[in-house]
């Protein structure tokens, strides 16, 4: 499997990123194509492989052989980026030989099997549709976001490529989504949830309630309305939402697990009777940190394109790479596009006029 | 200040709704109105009153002479309740007796200066325009709802009164929550912030994006577009959304912080070592929980009526009750509504003309 990944995207620089990539081809052998300026990922590979070798554990193949093992990772010349903070059209449209547009452009050409970017997360929704296009009768690719749970991880569709909704939309979002959780978990038939205020068909915006007469009348497994609360019980295994409210949610979860966190840890550090009992439970901690942290899966997979992309968070660490090259990889194996087509056309649900291509 | 309270609401029943009566006359001197059946709630009122006095500690006046203390209570017979399943408008109009109407009937003769209720918050909205009426200019009156952050608390509106909304509402949302943040929190010049996916002020959906140019005219003290994430950290006072997104972020909270505590827990009690640092640390988390406990400010103010009500969460316990009653009592006295009057009145924004009354 050929990962090209935008190795100059991301907050931390390319460092992180390469990390990543020696990781996954460590842990899962895949091939990953480094996309950017040729000199500064040769020299950052090259700094990045001594340290790998050094904290490499164990059987794998970068004691015995590291240069078979670099041979896995090869670089693709290119002479822009486009930052975090541009304009996402702006950049694609006058970069054209920006790290993101080449690396769909790998995509496309078949010299790549997935696209892994932690750049503008902007940017590569417009590279990927610009260079590789939707998957027939898909009227907007979206971004799903991975949530954890108290039982199995969660899909959420979209968490903020498409703002404004329409009923057909947040119908495809359910069936993308319905195919990425049967090609990634292997769910049988994902339970599917709409992001409501209430529980009853009912309740809801104008948006929802449409979109709740589509989901019953489909073949989804769907269960109806999911409130807020219920997002993290895990009774669901695919949360339908349009991307505002999606991106809201993600971004909230994120924010009020930081501001607990940050509430505990300043609780904790007061006495010393409490010092001691954090470093006692200092496992507890972590192994909740484990269940909910994001780099598990890596980033949001983009869903609808002629091809598959991942979106990681610009803030990614080397695991959150490793693991977003796992996913790609395993979407790409699952064959998850060929389901979502397969999904589609087999849909008795008719779409208005004017949602197709 | 005479405070009615619906005492046949909530998922308890009457008995914490009458706790925390008792304990508001007794912190705060406030005279409670409780309506409802006669027979239930005076059985309840003289067992709960027998307990409070058994738990009341110090200087207070249940000790000294408990029938004045319990004169301060009174109660109004109603013959019916609305549901907390039933529909709120079908409620309201068919039970003409029931004891969330006859509540803000009474707030309507002037025979109360408050209303609380933990009952069918819908049916408390209808019952509060029904019997009160909205304030001269507000088009929809919402709920508050009261986020604890890592600074000061912070007030959104809408948090599920209005779910498909103008510009226009969400301006007024701003107006009304303003207002609130000077009267309870004393807060001279609240900062206000609109939920977005993007600081930037081109960024949203097409809702935001219109209100952002709106806020942006006003004399509102508005610092621009928020994030999900930044809710937690404290950096406004006053958040403005839809009453869509605004529930979903009230219940998405609620849900994820009972998640991680649920996952905190399980794996606190997967040792003896962590079992033993829990004890250690329990005041830290007893600390947390405070920090972020709905039962501080008892429940969600309902602005923009011509009058005075909150909305407290179903399963509310008697500290709930008590700061509900705390709150209400405090709004009236600090002029809210006569605030929102008179900031409606200087607005220089126009408003859309099929907006009004």
């Amino acid at each position: 499997m050929r990962i090209a990944l935008d190795a100059m995207g991301g907050d931390h620089g390319s460092d992180q990123l390469i990390a990543g990539a020696l990781e996954a081809v460590c842990a899962f052998g895949h091939q990953v194509i480094l996309v950017g300026d040729q000199q500064i990922l040769q020299r950052a590979l090259e700094q990045q492989a001594k340290i790998h070798l050094a904290n490499c554990s164990g059987d794998c193949a970068c004691a015995r052989d590291l240069d078979a093992h670099l041979s896995r990772i090869s670089i693709v010349h290119t002479t822009q980026v486009v930052g975090m903070e541009e304009s996402p059209l702006d950049g694609i449209r006058k970069k054209k030989d920006s790290s993101i547009r080449v690396a769909f452009q790998l995509l496309h050409q078949q010299r790549a099997d997935a696209v892994v970017s932690a750049g503008n997360s902007g940017a590569t929704l417009a590279a990927a549709i610009k260079e590789v296009g939707r998957l027939p009768g898909i009227a907007r690719p979206g971004i799903a976001g991975i949530f954890p749970t108290l039982k199995q991880p969660l899909v959420m569709m979209d968490v903020g490529a498409n703002v404004d909704c329409r009923p057909q939309h947040l119908y495809q979002f359910a069936i993308m989504a319905t195919a990425f959780s049967k090609a990634l978990f292997g769910i049988d038939q994902p339970k599917v949830g709409l992001l409501s205020i209430g529980e009853e068909g009912g309740k809801g915006n104008a948006l929802v309630k449409s979109t709740h007469e589509i989901l019953r009348q489909s073949s989804l497994n769907y269960l109806g309305n999911v409130e807020g609360r219920d997002v993290f019980r895990g009774d669901v295994d695919v949360m339908v939402c349009d991307g505002f409210v999606g991106n809201v949610c993600l971004k909230l979860s994120e924010g009020l697990a930081e501001a607990l966190v940050s509430m505990l840890r300043e609780e904790l550090t007061k006495s010393l009777k409490s010092k001691v009992g954090y470093l006692l439970t200092r496992k507890a901690y972590a192994n909740v940190k484990k269940r909910t942290d994001y780099a598990e899966y890596g980033g949001g997979p983009l869903l609808g394109l002629n091809g598959t992309g991942i979106i990681c968070h610009g803030r990614s660490n080397a695991k959150a790479i490793k693991n977003a090259i796992r996913v790609a990889a395993e979407l790409v194996a699952n064959g998850m596009n060929q389901r979502i087509v397969e999904m589609l056309g087999s849909s008795t649900v008719q779409m208005d006029g004017q949602e197709g291509e």
